[in-house]
Order: C-alpha cells, then sequence, then structure tokens
C-alpha cells in the first residue's frame, strides 16, 4: 500500500460477518466503498472478532458468513486489487495492540460509550463480559493499526470515534506521537427502508438481499406497505411516508417527479407504482448479481490472504512504533 | 519441547521485570525453579505486560530490569537448556488468546477477583484501566497457550487461578474440550524477612540481593533488627521473633540449634550473631554470585529469543485449536 492517491486519504471501514447483505447495505455503504477504492488507500475488515462480541455463543455461522459477506462486496465492485480486504482475525497485531492499549484505557471511558448501556439492556446480562466492554478499543485498533487517518461513520457511531480519538491522543501524551488521530467522514445516505417500512435490516427480516433472484425481490416489493390511508387504487397517496417511494428515489430517480405527482393525485395506483418498483430494483441490482453470480467462492480465500498481509504489513510497522515508544524489550 | 519428564507435569511461570531479585526470591522461587528444570517441563516467563498493569506510565526501566531479572535466573541455576525461557510480549500467541477469551469472560467474574478492589485501593484509580481489570485473565492466558497443567502459586494467588480454571471450563463447555485446567503446587516455604523485620521485598527497601557484593550484604546484615527486648549482649533474646534468626535457619542450617540455645540463654550476642550470618549468607550466595558475574549480558537476547521460539511452537498449536473450536474463519 501507502500509495499516492488523490485525496491523501486512508479509510478504513469493516463489517461483522452476520449473513448476506442487502440493498439498504448496497447503496448506503459498498457503493461508497467502490468510490473510495477508486480515490483513496482503502482497508475494509471482515470483523469476525466483533462478531464475537454479541454472540459469542453462536460461531457456527462465522466461516459461512465471512464468505457471503466477502461476494457481496466483490458483486457491488469493491476491487480486492485497489483495497486490502481482510479477515479481522488474521491480523493478529490488532490483538496485541487491543492488550497494549488496554494498559491505558480507564475502564470508566469504556463505561461511559452510551451503547455499551444500551446494548446491554437490549441484549441481556449474559454479553456483559469483558470482551464486549472493550469493543470500541478494539475498533480504535482495527483503525489504529493500519494507520488510517479516514473512518466513514453514521452519526450513531460518532462517539465511538470520540473514545478512540481520546485513547490516540492519551497514547501519545503518555509515550511519544505515534498513533495516527482517526477523523470520521460522515456518510450522507438517507435510510432505506425494508418492506414493512421500517429500516431494512435482517433483523426485521423486512430486507431485499443482493442475492436474491429477480422473481424473489419482485415478490418482496410487490408484499411491501404503503400509505395506510390509501386503500383503493383512485385514493389520493402520500409518497413522504410510502417506503415504495422512498426506494423509487433511490432506484429510479428519472421517474420520482412523475410518480410522486401522480400517486398524490391518486392516478398512479400501488400495485402498478409497485411493479415499476420491483423491475427498477432488478435493473439497479442486475449488473452487481451478475457479477456474484460469475464469481468463484475459491477465490475469496486467497483474495483474503493477499489482503491479510497487505494490512499485516502496515499493522507490523505500527505495532513495532508502539512497542518502542512503550520502551517494550 | 513436549519431552518426556519424570512428573508428567508442565509448569509455567514468570515474574515481572521490576528490578533485580533478592535472596527472598533466590530460597523462595528459583530454588524450585531450577528443580522443576531437573524434573519438569518448564516455561518462565519476563512478564512485561504484566508490568504494565500496574505501572503503565513509568515504563523507562522495563528493557534494563528485564535483562537484571534474566540475570539473576541464570545465576540461580536455571537452565534455559531445560526450559522456555521468555519475554511475554515476544509471543503474540498470548494476546490474541487474551481478546478472543475476553469475549466469553463475564466482567463481574473479574470484579470479584479478590485482588482487584484491594489493588485499587491501594494503587488509587489510576490503575483502574482496562488492562488492570483484565489481569487475571491475562494469568491464566501466559498458563493456558503453553498448555502447561501445573503452576506454582503462594496460597495469595490460588484466587487468581480459581478464576482461570473456571474461565477454562466454560471455553471447553461452551465450545470444546481444548484448553488445559491448571493445578496449583503450593510453594512450601517460610517468608523470608528483611533488614527491617518485615518481608524482604524491594518495596521496603530492606532486601539483601543476590548481584550486591559480599561488603554491602555484611554491611546490610549488621543493620538488621532483632528482638527489641535484647538490649545487652547477655540479655536473653527471642529468635521465634528475630529476622537474624529465621535468616539462620535458610542460610546456617547446621548451626540452627546452637544458636538457638545461645540466644535463649544470653551467651550469644546479636553482634556475633549477625557476623555469623552475613558470613554464611555470603557463603551461601557465592556461587550464585560468581555464576552472575560470569555471564555475557549479550548473551540473554540469544537466550530468551530462543526461548519465544521454543513458547510460540506450543503457543500457535493452542491458539489454532482455540480458533477452530470457536469456527473462526
Amino acid at each position: 500500500m501507502v500509495q499516492e492517491t488523490q485525496t491523501g486519504r486512508r479509510i478504513m471501514s469493516g463489517m461483522r460477518p452476520t449473513g448476506r447483505l442487502h440493498f439498504g447495505h448496497l447503496v448506503g455503504v459498498l457503493m461508497q466503498w467502490v468510490e473510495f477504492c477508486r480515490t483513496d488507500e482503502a482497508f475494509f475488515e471482515v470483523a469476525d472478532l466483533h462478531a464475537l462480541t454479541t454472540s459469542f455463543e453462536r460461531t457456527d455461522a462465522i466461516r459461512r458468513n465471512t464468505t457471503e459477506l466477502v461476494l457481496d462486496w466483490l458483486a457491488a465492485g469493491v476491487d480486492p486489487q485497489k483495497c486490502a480486504m481482510y479477515v479481522q482475525s488474521h491480523v493478529p497485531e490488532i490483538s496485541e495492540l487491543h492488550l497494549l492499549l488496554s494498559m491505558v484505557v480507564p475502564v470508566s471511558w469504556l463505561q461511559r460509550v452510551p451503547t455499551y448501556k444500551d446494548q446491554i439492556a437490549e441484549l441481556g446480562g449474559e454479553i456483559a463480559t469483558y470482551g464486549f466492554l472493550g469493543y470500541p478499543l478494539m475498533q480504535l485498533c482495527d483503525i489504529a493499526v493500519v494507520r488510517a487517518n479516514t473512518v466513514p461513520v453514521g452519526k450513531d457511531q460518532l462517539s465511538h470515534l470520540e473514545f478512540g480519538r481520546e485513547v490516540v491522543r492519551r497514547f501519545n501524551h503518555l509515550y511519544a506521537t505515534t498513533l495516527v488521530e482517526p477523523q470520521a467522514t460522515l456518510s450522507e445516505f438517507p435510510d432505506v427502508p425494508g418492506t414493512d417500512g421500517r429500516k431494512m435490516s435482517k433483523s426485521y427480516d423486512n430486507q431485499i438481499e443482493i442475492a436474491d433472484d429477480e422473481p424473489l425481490t419482485t415478490k418482496k416489493v410487490r408484499s411491501m406497505v404503503t400509505d395506510p390511508l390509501k386503500i383503493r387504487r383512485h385514493d389520493p397517496g402520500r409518497p413522504e411516508i410510502c417506503p415504495v417511494f422512498a426506494l423509487h428515489k433511490i432506484a429510479n430517480e428519472p421517474r420520482v417527479a412523475w410518480i410522486e405527482e401522480n400517486c398524490r393525485s391518486g392516478a398512479l395506483g400501488c400495485v402498478d407504482c409497485k411493479s415499476d418498483l420491483a423491475e427498477k430494483m432488478n435493473e439497479f441490482m442486475r449488473p452487481v448479481r451478475e457479477r456474484r453470480a460469475a464469481l468463484d467462492e475459491n477465490a475469496v480465500g486467497l483474495i483474503l490472504e493477499a489482503g491479510a498481509a497487505k494490512a499485516r504489513a502496515v499493522a507490523k510497522e505500527t505495532l513495532g512504533d508502539v512497542k518502542s515508544a512503550m520502551k517494550l524489550p
């Protein structure tokens, strides 16, 4: 790596291997990643150790999910030649950095991260493990070990990044300026609704997956909820509250104005509107799905191996500098 | 390693690199280690990461202390050919195992380890770091990563080992029987008093160091406190409360009965008694000190390198088994 880029940015991001990705991931994250590969240095991680923080008891699917995840990345056009694509646990320097930095991080800083108590309340006391408590530190280590200076985050994750920046400042102050303080680049994507109108998410079972075929996509789109007050074909609709309209805005941009007008007037019925959307969603995802179908699963292992080698080349240097700043033997 | 031994035991122990060792370490720990090298497989670790848990802000001396520590081990007769002698941070698998096991260890288990709140009360809130909280887990990882089945511990450390055994049982139950549940072998050594009568310890500045020369040893022994009621030469003394007598029992065993009798009767004065002890302490430590003086400091690096290679050979296997039990990619 360490190549000249237009932006001088080194991006780091990752996803947990929890299953196949959906349309929301594609337009909300992966299309941005494809762009990063063009303009920046980029490190993309399959965060298998993060997956353990909340589901250490159910690890059977991690391997399969890793393959599916990487297939989705590749299908979306994320170019493994132009980034490092790797599995977190294949970069031992992340664990080493985590242990070293753990020495300078007050427990209270971790307990104060806003998501900590929320998630324990939501997921139950079983996940109140030492690893789960340390999870924002592990996130920082993912970033710091490859010396990324830029991290794409949603607003809800800004507090994690701020925690990480504090840790970097503390380390650099205690020892020597060694770690890079990462900056956020805020992702400005609209929420992508799922078939039931809530945010598209596997946990709501309302998702349209990249790996779905076209008939299934059509079926799912046809089952979508719309404006509950538009009961009959000619009733006027309210596009601003309709999830079908929200998806038109992404997958069917040229026709958005026409749809809005005809929905409001009652000229456009929901059945036709959904048929139109299903067609456009399939068109939108067709090149991605075709790439996915053409991929050789066996190549994933080699890609991840090459990616780990790229990441480790930087990570070893970082860790050497950290140990040397801490004056370890 | 994995050699046949008389006992079938694999021992793991370690010390923090906090400075030169003293007579108490020699008779309380190192002579036992020398014996382990004869009868068992043995792994001895310079616990530099442990040193960070309580003094992350003062790391300047860790390198020098590591060298001094290993010189003391070698001087005592711990044979690097017959054990693995290594620096903790040179075995990255310990950090990796620590992160993996952290996922299954409830924070409450760590908070309940009896020494945790005691040490925070004693050393102040500054050390209430994430790393300090995880320190008993790190101890277990030191042991588990080399698959040691036997750990020499003092009574005050039994709770740490019991914690570690619980973690092993939980891991083996959740995934598959992978980790060895270590057993304690209790060290049965008398407390070794320092010059002021308290337990010999650098923190009390009352120690007689292995690396002290003979005149300094004599001077320190002559400064020792004795029975405060034996003020004049012919006053009767109480050997059972006299630290000089306690050291006679270790370094001057053949004359213990005679000293006891003559101290009690008042026939033996403290000045003579101390002169005798100083001579015997110097005799006791002479071979150790001669070996230490003959050691080449530059050899320490090579010994630690070879030791890390031995430890890592086992550690890599353990970590592979752990990852495979957890079904990581």
